[in-house]
């Protein structure tokens, strides 16, 4: 045993051997091991002949096969799997050794194995990565978090294979302490939901209201491309619509079953937004409308009920209409934005990380599934005002939102009063009101919660945090509430 | 000691005083104990002077003083209080005796509660309690779920001192096993939060488009009480417009500072909501609106930052616009209702608990926050079809929906095209939108996963379950993924 390899990797799904390829490629001496040892020998004799790879058929000859410090990375299915392995691998390492979980962990159970791990002194770093398979061999965004130790070890490695933005700047930096990598990561799946969402709002209104061809609708997206809507989403969202079918001659995009998927990452952003304190209200309707497009028998049920949703607003015509929805994305996906690097901060504020906003637009503008000119954007407003207080408040996102205001506004109408659902342009938009709100009637909230519950509220001319009650019926005594919650 | 009390209260808060006097005043004698004992003898020295009461000292006169199977309710702040008061309580109880948690536990806590109290052979039931300080003197909705065992024991109290329905059906019955009843509790409450959100966002459109004053909105308020909106919400706003401030001789709503407290119950119902995979919308944006509303000094400087809104729609004449209003009120609440309605029936299926809707219905008919006319409907609605696959398809509800349709569209627009946010009206129009919808975008959603994460999607021309790959882009390969989660 060499004990020279410069990376470990167990697990060889896609993901891990076009990871591990992708560093060979960068001339890295890559061991790699899977439980079924036979998945070891295919990838030798196949994708991985004649490469500078040491397939390992046990975890004893996988740490052997290591230079020191050992850089082992986990890439299992989310949850038991990855403790399991860590148990298995953590009495054959020595202190200063390090693990890298690269798989799609929760950023709680990153945070739990964190601590743990370092009273056994094994430095632990929980990386997302993002990018899918093509993003793994070719450069995806990674984003390392955990003990900042394991840092200056394992950064030649990952900011060599990580993308780069026009071959400079890397889609790679360490994010900051505990699961702040895997949260990061969490938060751009759910933004990568939201993204989605408002395409596909995009695509039904254009579908409903212009009647367009497959062929058209990959044009509108292709030229959206080619503007501030720049992105790896909707320029595959435009390839899509190009694609047929080989049976049957139709585009492949109108024989998919119109029921979505997922695997819960969005979820998890929703529920962490609500613990945060954070109206991540976008990427929460993202969720919800795939939960809605899972409900198919309901909603054939609905529709035979319903029938045709009403006309009431003429469309505007077709050039005036798609500068209006463009117009509508762009101003929802700055919100979705706004939303979500808030979220970022809330979080760095409660568990203590140290986050810089700018660095993580860099790593999510190449590599993975939501890089986008768009980020360049957020990297820039943070760089030039790392204490920006909401994403929406920067130069160049404040001059567009206004740009784009009153076409976003017709967009939303129009499908308000013709019946096609627009959930995400719609929250996007009520947020957007919301925000710019100097008084929000939260005022007769207050005023409800006390007259029922005694819950207290504060006065406009009075300073804050000073608490008031009134007795509103002229009955009920002046206690406040204890012991009611609403 | 009498060994002779009905039944027997632990924490004297104004909640348990009021819920103990209202036993007491139906013929029940009660023991009451708290931990700081001088509150024992402040309540039978005061409000509950010369009334049938044992006053205990000590956990342990408080259990000898009841008769068997013994009756102790805990009511104490949620949390580890509850576990601190079980685990004083149960070494001094016998087989059989029941433990009744009356507090806004979290319906996970109580199950877990129910499961270990189970194994001592104590009677454990979890009871939602709803209506605040008024309710809980005169009639509170009570939601008792658990042990069912303790049910005809514990139901003589529970049903005379609940609310009635016209004096003749009562406001509580049992709900179901393990955590039911605080489940269903937990719902009640995020119910709760979207129709006082769907309240103020009636408000906020009447004050910005008609600038009508307190007076007029009190009246607007108590006329909708008379009608399809009667309740208890629609109730204390139209008396809340009309309480002057003392000092100022202004209206107090109009003193009171636009942040929202809350304690969390709303929250929890959507983040369960996003685990049972239901889209509970209305209730999330109820939620967002409360954090946004919160951040105050973050809207403030937005206001100045993008000035006034828009006005790119001209409001209809008081009347019609008021009409419309009321039905966007009306349509809202109905949407709400059927997303927590929805998951009422998707806990029911996850967790194997029997669950009535049409009692549940009739459980909030009366005593409770969210008590109205329009709960009457609900539980005739599930009365007459038990097997209603979503509150929308009721005839009554199918009827009114459409009734208000228009005018539902007409407010949100209005809403959307002159900057006044409505998130709860145009999240529950674009769920009822999406409902009605047989065929969303989401076939493109399912695309873009395929094209970049190979999740594989169904098609509409063949059956449900087979799932197939495209190879988007002619590289690639055919492979699935199976680690890339998105």
């Amino acid at each position: 045993m060499a004990h020279n390899a410069d990376f470990g990797l167990i697990g060889l799904g896609v993901m891990g051997e076009n990871l591990v390829l992708n560093m060979e490629s960068r001339g890295f001496k890559v061991a790699v091991y899977n439980r079924t040892t036979s998945k070891v020998d295919d990838f030798l004799g196949g994708r991985g002949a004649g490469k500078n790879f040491v397939g390992c058929h046990s975890l004893e000859d996988f740490v052997a096969s290591m230079a020191r410090p050992r850089k082992a990375m986990i890439l299992v299915k989310a949850g038991g799997a990855v403790d399991a392995v860590i148990d298995q691998l953590v009495p054959l390492l020595d202190k200063g050794d390090i693990i890298i979980d690269g798989g799609n962990s929760y950023w709680k159970d990153t945070s739990r194995r964190s601590k743990a791990l370092q009273e056994k002194g094994i430095l632990f770093v929980g990386s997302g990565v993002s990018g899918g398979e093509e993003g793994a061999l070719k450069g995806p965004s990674l984003m390392p978090g955990g003990h900042e130790a394991a840092w200056p070890h394992i950064k030649p490695v990952f900011q060599a294979i990580a993308a780069k933005v026009n071959d400079t700047e890397v889609a790679c930096d360490w994010v900051g302490d505990d699961g702040a990598g895997h949260f990061v990561k969490m938060i751009h799946n759910g933004i990568e939901y939201g993204d989605i969402q408002v395409i596909c709002e995009a695509y039904h209104l254009m579908k409903e209201t212009l009647n367009l061809s497959t062929d058209e609708i990959a044009d509108v997206f292709a030229e959206w491309n080619a503007g501030d809507l720049e992105s790896y989403l909707v320029e595959i969202t435009s390839e899509i619509f190009r694609v047929r079918d080989e049976e049957t001659g139709k585009p492949v995009v109108d024989l998919i079953l119109d029921m979505a998927g997922q695997k819960g990452t969005g979820r998890w952003t929703v529920v962490d937004g609500l613990d945060l304190g954070q109206p991540v209200s976008l990427i929460a309707e993202a969720v919800f409308s795939r939960n809605l497009s899972a409900m198919k028998d309901r909603r054939v049920a609905a529709a035979a009920v319903f029938g045709k949703p009403p006309v009431m607003m003429e469309a505007p015509e077709k050039t005036a209409f798609l500068n209006d929805l463009r117009d509508a994305v762009l101003a929802s996906k700055m919100v979705s934005y706004a939303q979500g690097f808030d979220m970022i901060e809330a979080a760095a504020q409660d568990f203590g990380w140290k986050l810089n906003k700018g660095a993580i637009a860099l790593m999510w503008r190449a590599g993975c599934i939501i890089r986008s000119s768009f980020l360049g954007r957020i990297n820039s407003a943070f760089n030039e005002d790392p204490g920006l207080d909401n994403l929406l408040l920067a130069p160049w996102f404040k001059d567009r939102i206004v740009e784009c205001e009153n076409g976003w506004r017709r967009t939303v109408a129009l499908g308000v009063l013709n019946g096609i659902p627009t959930p995400a342009f719609s929250c996007a938009l009520a947020y957007y009101d919301g925000l710019r709100c100097e008084s929000l009637p939260a005022n007769l909230l207050q005023a409800q919660r006390d007259y029922f519950g005694a819950h207290t509220y504060q006065r406009v001319d009075k300073p804050r945090g000073e608490f008031f009650h009134t007795n509103w019926t002229g009955e009920g005594g002046s206690t406040t509430a204890a012991s009611y919650n609403a």
